[in-house]
């Protein structure tokens, strides 16, 4: 390592090295830079000079400048961290493997495709519900047909007079067709829960069954309510038209009277909405390629849910029997959190294997054109935002019906809301509740406890600073991935064992 | 909820409701808009009729166009995923807390004050070495000032002769005295290396006590390396003024010989870098509040990093003592992930505590400006970004003082990197095999493993598309966190268990 020797070698080879080497001029040693000055000028450009440099390399000044730490908060310091987010999904994959194989240390493998506990009983009357629920709808179809002959009547009757607007008889007429019609759509909704509910609460053992059967109940009777409601202010902008009941440019392909047929009803029937229109946007084709990979989308979720929750969340909850009855809270506590990571795993799939995968696969099959089923509410700064992004169906129908006609009425926006979820705390109890034969009131506690939720957090949907958003999506997670679904899915299941012993012969 | 009691009731107080209320005029019924059509022109502008169209609530079209899902992959459709990011935060501060609450119930508080095994000894020792290490630098500042005595006599004999370059007895001259001066360096350096290795190897049987002794005499074994080829280099520019020869401008402040003081090698011995300047970039002034900042910080992490090793790792390694004894792949691979966590936050702690606090701390203190300790390695696509980026005082010493002069020599950059690699091998081996007491070649294989890492990843580097990024960093990040450190700590703890039984008393 004489310098002589590595002077000699460095000008014929350094040329051809890697990137940050500096290459040597093949010069004979001469000129007259003094010391610790470069010789600037000798040959002209600065950059030569930094070229010449280079013979000696121990010294090179590698602190030259004055520089910050990238993670100090000085000024003009600003580092990305793009790599710590793919450390955490590392690190989330990492440890849930862990826990997967620690979950087969403990338990083995816990999925059986035979060990299901469905009884004939349970099978037979869940199918005769889902087929005959539909049958309600067709009902609501006959009343709205008699509700808009009668219109038609009236109609006629004042082109005979010569009179665009209705007389004082008429208004009262129409009126009573539509307290009658109400009650008639009343009962015929209330039947529609009410039988499947009964049948399921008293007949129907098996929770999943039952679930599907209160579920297609609830959705026959919102579209039911929603098609009742449509068409009495449709039948009203027909017999007062003015400049008050311009109805949407879309409904003019088919105005009042001519969307009461059957066709229109049942297109409403299997399109992925809950609110009525005589009309919708439609897409130009069937793209069939698009539905069989929504469908087999969903069919593979479906499948890892079914995995999941025998493998991992089953054990997990019959663990925490002991705990829950003895109100260990501590244990309470590492069980929800232990819950939570499962529970939120399914509820993810789930989400997206119902609002995706089946509903898009639904919609292209119709050509229903409008695949607004959510908007991203997982960017939620508040739980508000939340509510009325997630389910979006759901939400346009308690919009449409309930809270925007409250509100019009001169209700205070925050009582309609309430009064919204107050409804929905309602049927999520009746959709929890029913199935598993126990009104443990813990799903409509839960609902109504978003009302305090959303009006501490509203606040934070308006700071356009992103550390508020920041908090309040954090506020969002927490409250949804820790307190709403594992703590629900204990008590209930809970109540579960302490009615019947055991979920399954696992 | 009849017609005419809501139209009543709307246009008074609608006005006052909230946003997504429509609000109805104070206007009577009247006007001939017909059924399903807008009724254009009766008012003049399009919104006035848009607010008109509101006094059928129930009729509003929400799904008035055609829209996809968020989720989909339709062109036009971009979602933001930031809701995610803060998710993943929260699952894994749930997961971890989980696994507190598991890791109290199972062990109870394993934490404790007062049991330690320090010897008397090995404290003595180790305050002697660390005090004692030092003084080698004192002896490199000897030899360097007999060399500069020795270099200025032959300037001085130039200039009376009036030549400026050094003719060949000169030459023969300097040569021999870099042969005698490197030689009493490399015994210097040797012996600073040897004795503390010995003592620590021999006698100082707790491994902290010995990890803090060796890595003070690395430090300081890099450091009189760099002064001694520094000082080489700096004097033979002196002796041969050229071109070639042109130092960094920011030399010029201190010219060769005068920067061979105590005080300049003392301050490049608290300096925070290895690699020698006579001078280097400073700031202007000490931020007391920084340091106290900095200071408080390190001391913080410290204790955080002694809770996790005491109450997390202890525990993890102890259980998996009868795994690796009997090659129970499946176990080991889980206490490895299981281990993983833990120690990569311990890692990126004390890389924090260390290269962030401390560094910075001790930077401020000496008003040292060049603060780039490390990059943002977090984000590497690639093996070898990380090396260059995550430790830059050891990297520059290596690219100034290895790899730089051997490919100056004309060495394949590659092999020049291997020279590198080897050394850090060695180094790292010494750094934790004499400590522990336990040569088993893991941490030399380590660092050789690297080196088929990086070239493997280093295509990664040069792809622009964000896809190669993530998966070169993905790469990165496992390796780091599942294969580098957990898999390393076990396989010491494991041969420090087999030599001495148990690490404490607890």
């Amino acid at each position: 390592m004489s310098p002589t020797q590595e002077a000699s070698h460095s000008p014929s080879t350094a040329v051809s090295t890697g990137t940050d080497i500096h290459t040597s001029p093949q010069e004979p040693m001469n000129g007259k830079a003094s010391n610790g000055h470069p010789p600037k000028g000798t040959n002209g450009a600065t950059k030569t000079n930094w070229r010449r440099r280079s013979k000696y390399r121990h010294v090179e000044a590698y602190h030259s400048k004055i520089r910050h730490s990238s993670l100090s908060r000085e000024p003009n310091v600003t580092a990305s961290f793009l790599g710590f987010r793919n450390l955490m999904v590392i690190v989330l994959v990492a440890m849930n493997l862990r826990l997967i194989i620690e979950n087969f240390m403990k338990y083995g493998v816990l999925i059986c495709i035979r060990c299901h506990d469905y009884r004939r009983q349970d099978v037979v009357l869940g199918s005769a519900l889902f087929a005959l629920v539909p049958f309600h709808l067709y009902v609501s179809y006959l009343i709205e047909l008699a509700a808009a002959r009668q219109a038609k009547n009236i109609l006629g009757q004042k082109k005979k007079d010569g009179s665009t607007e209705a007389n004082e008889s008429e208004q009262r007429i129409f009126k009573n067709t539509w307290w009658i019609s109400a009650f008639f759509h009343c009962v015929n909704t209330l039947l529609s829960l009410g039988i499947t509910s009964f049948v399921v609460y008293f007949y129907v053992h098996h929770p999943g069954i039952g679930t599907l059967c209160e579920l297609q109940a609830l959705i026959v009777s919102f579209k039911i309510c929603s098609y009742a409601f449509t068409n009495r202010d449709l039948r009203e902008a027909m017999l007062n038209p003015s400049v008050e009941s311009a109805l949407p440019e879309i409904y003019s392909a088919c105005p009042y009277p001519n969307n009461i047929t059957l066709g229109n009803l049942v297109y409403f029937w299997l399109a992925p909405t809950l609110v009525y229109q005589p009309v919708y946007p439609r897409s130009s084709h069937i793209r069939w390629s698009f539905v069989a990979k929504r469908l087999s989308e969903f069919f593979c979720l479906a499948v890892f849910i079914w995995l999941l929750s025998a493998q991992y969340a089953a054990p997990v909850l019959r663990n925490s029997i002991d705990k829950i009855a003895v109100m260990d809270i501590a244990s309470i506590l590492e069980r929800v959190m232990k819950l939570s990571t499962i529970s939120l795993i399914i509820w993810l799939a789930g989400f997206f294997a119902l609002f995706q995968s089946l509903l898009n696969a639904l919609a292209e099959v119709m050509r229903f054109g409008d695949r607004e089923f959510y908007t991203d509410w997982w960017n939620s700064s508040s739980l508000g935002v939340y509510w009325r992004s997630w389910n979006r169906p759901v939400y346009l129908f308690m919009k449409r019906h309930v809270y925007s006609p409250l509100v019009g009425r001169g209700w205070h926006p925050l009582a309609a809301s309430t009064v919204v979820f107050a409804l929905s705390a309602v049927l999520h109890e009746v959709l929890v509740g029913i199935p598993t034969h126990n009104f443990i009131g813990v799903a409509f506690a839960g609902m109504m406890f978003q009302l305090p939720l959303i009006i501490i957090t509203a606040p934070l949907e308006k700071i356009q600073d992103p550390t508020g958003k920041v908090i309040g999506n954090s506020i969002f997670w927490v409250s949804f991935c820790l307190v709403g679904q594992p703590l629900g899915a204990l008590l209930y299941f809970f109540a579960w064992q302490a009615k019947y012993g055991s979920v399954s012969r696992m």
